[in-house]
């Protein structure tokens, strides 16, 4: 384990600069890039995505002997050249959703490859699962493992099961929105759940059960997290061993934080909402690697099983693709009033959501990283909105109008929460290596008003033909 | 001005319901709705919203003596159904981005009843909305009016503008996050900018001053608040009379509450985040007619200007269009777990966003009204994340998995705001008295992916083969 102080640099994100200071990934200027597709910007750095994920899976196999499988949840981001990119580099697929099934299918994973997951499976979804063959399925709730029994009634099928168990686990500083393994969280089952759920299990001989699953957050730093929770967990594989079923897989989901950015405590929460003056920093992050959290899974899991350990599964998604993308911001105008500096950028309340609400992101000037930092600034996006910020009080250079800040980190939950909200959703450019290509255009005119009838509704004389007459 | 107590029933959204409790809009069962086009739905009750429009408007006209004009935010849901409805009713626009001016343009609104607004104007969307014509254009920075005057030299456009003022203003009670006229906010300009751009302004004779905008918070209940910040602007009046300028027209922005929900306060805010059993409650709300707000701000301006009162310009969103909107939610599972209940429904983190996080809005049970409300239950959405709630401990009646759920009071910041995080979007239905149709349609795998470049991104050979050669 390093627990060597890290301050963020461009090089943590593999960006170069030359003597003036301009950033570059590889042989593109990213003030070059802002010119020619415009801002916000999306640059996804294939190559950086790649090798994370090519290190995720070797790592796994390296210290669980080839006894792990590691899967990409789609949720985190599921721009298809992300997901296509990390099928390249050999991960396998988490789903949970009827658009994520098909996006697996569509980029040519096999559904051997494909486990689903979700609290809120459809009856339509679950069929869609059972029917394409998928490698297994993670229940949730007595109620799903019902409704798939009845499907599976109608169908010869036979299905492999993992149980959610809800650990009542919050990672020690977690903010409480980031824990989901927490008793008070919907998620999963409990002892008595999981108990009952293995009676129903045993008496359908198309369900095989494979073993438990489990989710503890989001963000997560500390690879003893990971430990403790399988600890807390012996009593319940003490249960299930007894009860004559033998635990195969154990998934210990995904949450491990990515390296270059932070979570908020509960605590940072708070003070966000309540002190306007409240700056979030990086701090003195501890920096941790994929082998230091598999290390201290691997400890845990054979101080109950021994040498004859379940294999093991992961779901790695931040720390894998957040660093692999960031966003470029153009500033459009900057204020100065009485004692308070805002840059007033294109990148708001639609395009950054949530991300920068929780998190530490690092945030550098494109055209001048030299530049000194001397001013604390707020970040706004382009809303009329109050809440429409993508970072305050932050120490910045001395930044002016028309120049290029990158919001770095912007892999994961960015583009899947992203909106239309008053401005088009922004485009994404992948660079591999020497190469650069648009992989997702900007929202058009076109596109925004694509789903609606506008035909009548731009020519009002055509309307309400269509009755609805179902109901007298 | 009313202050009856309120406890939110059907009637206040105008849903009757037969004897079995079964909700309708007209002749519309919910339930059927929701069969028919699937959940979640989106209900536009279209009469309403037209009514709310004219009932604005019509107090206006009545109040103010016609000396006055109503402008639709787009940002408030810019949906075209909901725009379409709006002008028909007779309103004009405010729009603040390209996407929202062709909107505007393409339904049909004369460039002379289009007003812009936004804290970040780009110069081709100031230079297009010059070429366009538009009515006025609202100031938010120095450096923007700098960008007009170099855009209007290259042309001999003749431009109506306002000054945006921020009164450094916090209505009382409301949200940190919902005050936009603090001069911790970067909106607007103080007295000193208001004075320099005068000054500016003065030099060119194709600017044409023409009064002050302000914009004090989003969901504001007291329509004191109008009165009390428009006698702190006092002063600011006679300065800019003083300089020989005339105010002919004073925008008094929007914010004004929808009756039918409630915001929460700062403290409620912070509660609401350190409690996990914290209930946002409507409780024992006053209850204002438009005309309530008017008359305080009729009052207030004439207090300065007396009986030669500029124009009043007014822009309501929320209070117009949020009630005439609300949403339909399919409890697919529930769960039981020591002394917590959950209904786990299909709308969420994409869907409903933020609204329900800092506001109170109603939900009913749509098959069955009369069922008595016996359980505290939190409803989630059907991510995986722990911050997917619709709503914290919420008094309902014993609710059972496949009923349908109607949340309240969502057209406004919900459609605007909603992602395609995890699920598609909703579709949304129109009902006009009798009349029925889809006005927007559900989200297909197709929409989703439609601006990936797909063809290369599912069949890699032909990866690349576009290289970006604009630098060596």
């Amino acid at each position: 384990m390093s627990t060597k102080k890290k301050i963020l640099i461009p090089e943590d994100w593999n960006l170069s600069y030359n003597s003036s200071g301009e950033l570059r990934l590889n042989r593109f200027k990213l003030i070059d890039l802002a010119k020619k597709f415009g801002t916000p910007l999306y640059i996804l750095n294939e190559k950086m995505l790649i090798y994370n994920s090519e290190k995720f899976r070797n790592s796994a196999a390296r210290i669980f002997d080839r006894n792990s499988s590691v899967y990409y949840p789609f949720k985190c981001n599921s721009v298809p050249a992300v997901v296509d990119a990390v099928k390249l580099a050999g991960l396998s697929a988490e789903v949970m959703t009827e658009f994520e099934l098909e996006l697996a299918l569509k980029v040519g994973f096999d559904p051997s490859e494909i486990i689903v997951n979700g609290p809120c499976k459809t009856d339509q979804f679950l069929f869609n699962c059972i029917k394409n063959n998928v490698s297994l399925i993670v229940i949730d709730s007595i109620s799903e493992l019902i409704s798939l029994t009845k499907i599976l009634d109608l169908n010869s099928s036979k299905v492999n099961l993992l149980l959610r168990v809800n650990p009542d686990f919050i990672p020690k500083g977690l903010s409480k929105s980031s824990a989901t393994g927490s008793k008070t969280c919907s998620f999963g089952l409990n002892e008595n759940e999981i108990i009952q759920a293995l009676k129903i299990i045993g008496n359908y001989t198309s369900l095989k059960f494979k073993g438990l699953h489990f989710h503890i957050g989001t963000g997560i730093r500390d690879p003893g997290s990971f430990c403790k929770v399988i600890k807390k967990l012996y009593p319940l594989f003490r249960k299930i061993k007894s009860l004559g079923f033998e635990i195969e897989i154990i998934d210990v989901g995904g949450g491990f934080a990515s390296m270059t950015t932070r979570e908020m405590s509960s605590f940072e929460m708070l003070a966000s909402q309540a002190i306007s003056t409240y700056q979030l920093k990086y701090g003195n992050q501890k920096f941790y690697s994929f082998e230091d959290y598999m290390m201290k899974i691997k400890k845990a899991v054979m101080g109950f099983f021994g040498l004859r350990s379940p294999k093991i599964f992961f779901e790695p998604g931040r720390c894998i693709v957040s660093p692999a993308e960031f966003l470029l911001l153009k500033v459009y105008r900057k204020k100065i009033r009485d004692d308070k500096k805002w840059l007033i950028t294109d990148g708001g309340l639609g395009t950054i959501t949530m991300p920068t609400y929780y998190e530490y992101h690092e945030i550098f000037l494109c055209n001048d990283f030299k530049r000194n930092p001397k001013e604390k600034v707020t970040i706004t996006g382009p809303c009329c909105f109050a809440s429409d910020l993508v970072y305050k009080n932050k120490l910045l250079p001395k930044v002016n109008e028309g120049e290029i800040l990158a919001l770095m980190d912007t892999g994961a939950y960015f583009n899947a929460l992203e909106s239309s909200f008053n401005f088009n959703r922004p485009a994404i450019v992948s660079i591999n290596g020497e190469n650069c290509k648009v992989v997702r255009r900007r929202e058009t005119f076109s596109d925004m008003i694509e789903r609606d009838n506008y035909k009548n509704v731009f020519n009002r004389k055509e309307n309400y033909h269509e009755f609805y007459n179902s109901q007298k």
